[in-house]
């Protein structure tokens, strides 16, 4: 068990997008329910401008160490100071906050690989801002899997709202990709990664993984497509083999009603719509997006900057809320293990 | 208006499927809640004996006029007889019943438009059945455009539940032959064909619609995809140039949430998961198949034979009821404004 309460690290974002908003919301719901303790890595000052131009009146409080956060979250919104050079702008994407953006989802990593934070949850960034300043990642997930010194296939990113959770295989590829990125041992190892996911850190002793086809109706037969039987029912024998339970492929659109939820822990999605359609659907504001196979605990809201409402008082801190929570739920299921 | 009520002409679909089951309990149902008469073209000898495995006790009457059924409906289940030659048992497939189960479409495509009944609800068929008997259609929806002499990209498959509506405009084939499927000009089609569907049927004079990309966020500006930059906004402003009320490409898995879907009153998906998965996700058992874009109505259950449970008395006769109701509903539209 955890001795000593660690705070969650939570990112800055994109200054400029919802992230301060969110973060600052989140922070001030702790009065009405339960947001576990988490340290900003981020600007004081950009938190502070964003409280005024919402109207809220929640003090910042920088501080020098993530676990005087504990102390500190009663009272005030923790910050462990990472500079933005320039004045930032709600709305307005500015490349140059990039080295602060890297720099904050940097030290999440490495102050919870330390053990100074109990896991990393990130608010969300501007890809295209990023790639303006020289950032190669596709995305969070693969720079995160970079820093952990892990390759990209490594991150399984998992979906998650209450008993929901999908596993796309492929994820940010342009759908004529999926063909060539999609595999076998692809597939056995998302199988995997997600297996020991839900055991460690959701206390599941033996998922149920439900793996869908890749085609309509899963091919029928081998009718509408023969990646099915080519690739996906061998992946799943593979994976069975290992002693997990496993079955598929079943087709996508009658795997995620009320009745089918009920027979599976994890839908495995070939694809990024055929998962993400399913679960925005079902749970649109309260998803959590979710990295396994990592050392390290992440979770994230599943949703993006939404630069059209920085600022606004319209961003909803549901997910980043339900991010939060599950990133300490977590961490309590792994202590209570090892 | 329709001064001479006509019954709906409902096909047999494969006799050794749910078809039977569920028309008996459709029928059944008639004493409980609004279901409007139909006359089932088909074996009623089929029909008799699957009532009685399945324990019910309705009478079969063959009539040789479909009009007869309006007043047979009352008392007992109206059937305009095409024989099965071989005996039919429930659940095990046989290509012997092809030339009944295509005969009974035809018939009913003939009986609606020469007015005898008001629109064409189907039974689910069998494709593997009707192939090895020497079929050569893709399926029910092809089949039907034959018999109406129109192109197959004239009849538009509709899903609809409801307030819920989804057009896919590529159907049945491997998802990696859906690039070559798409394009440009069969979007604008099938957008024109849904725009008029809903207008003369579902009394929507000016209908919203919203399309979705194909590729996940929609392609993100052009970094996970072109089609929607070459292809999918070029449709829709050929579209919105004749006047239609027409928006996007929106990214598919933020485009079913309830809040999305009060914006619209059909969605158009790129491909048979993409608008497959949140309908049934949403709408399990109550979906209807509409056939959109031929001379005459036709709905059908948005479910398959179901063979393993033909005869057991555990198949679900909702879909075909709404299905049933829909296709009177829309006779009546289309009644009012002629």
């Amino acid at each position: 068990m955890d001795l000593v309460p660690r705070p969650l690290a939570l990112t800055l974002g994109d200054p400029a997008g919802i992230g301060p908003d969110i973060t600052l919301l989140a922070f001030q719901a702790r009065l009405g329910e339960t947001v576990p303790a988490f340290v900003l890595l981020g600007d004081p000052e950009v938190l502070a401008e964003r409280s005024r131009l919402l109207g809220l009146s929640l003090k910042i409080e920088p501080v020098g160490d993530a676990r005087e956060a504990i102390a500190a979250f009663g009272r005030a919104l923790p910050v462990l100071p990472i500079a933005v050079p320039e004045r930032v702008v709600a709305g307005q994407a500015d490349s140059r906050a990039a080295p602060a953006v890297l720099g904050s989802i940097e030290q999440a990593v490495a102050l919870t690989q330390s053990g100074a934070t109990a896991a990393v949850v990130t608010n969300p960034i501007s890809k295209a801002s990023l790639y303006r300043a020289g950032f190669t990642f596709p995305g969070h997930t693969e720079f995160l899997a970079h820093l952990a010194g892990r390759e990209p296939s490594d991150a399984v990113m998992m979906l998650a709202a209450g008993p929901l959770k999908v596993v796309p295989v492929t994820i940010h590829l342009p759908l004529k990709d999926v063909f060539g990125a999609l595999s076998g041992a692809l597939i056995v190892k998302t199988i995997c990664i997600t297996a020991q996911g839900l055991r460690r850190y959701f206390g599941i002793e033996r998922p149920r993984i439900a793996v869908s086809g890749l085609n309509p109706h899963a091919g029928e037969g081998g009718s509408m497509g023969s990646e099915e039987i080519e690739m996906i029912a061998p992946a799943i024998a593979a994976a069975k083999a290992q002693g997990l339970d496993v079955t598929g492929p079943y087709p996508a659109d009658t795997l995620f009603h009320a009745e089918a939820r009920k027979t599976y822990d994890v839908a495995i999605a070939m694809y990024h719509d055929q998962g993400l359609i399913p679960f925005k659907t079902l749970a649109f504001n309260e998803g959590v997006n979710v990295t396994l196979g990592l050392p390290f605990i992440r979770t994230s809201p599943d949703h993006g900057t939404a630069f059209d409402i920085a600022g606004t008082g319209r961003a909803n801190p549901r997910s980043l809320i339900e991010a939060l929570r599950l990133a300490e739920k977590m961490h309590r299921n792994a202590e209570a293990q090892s």
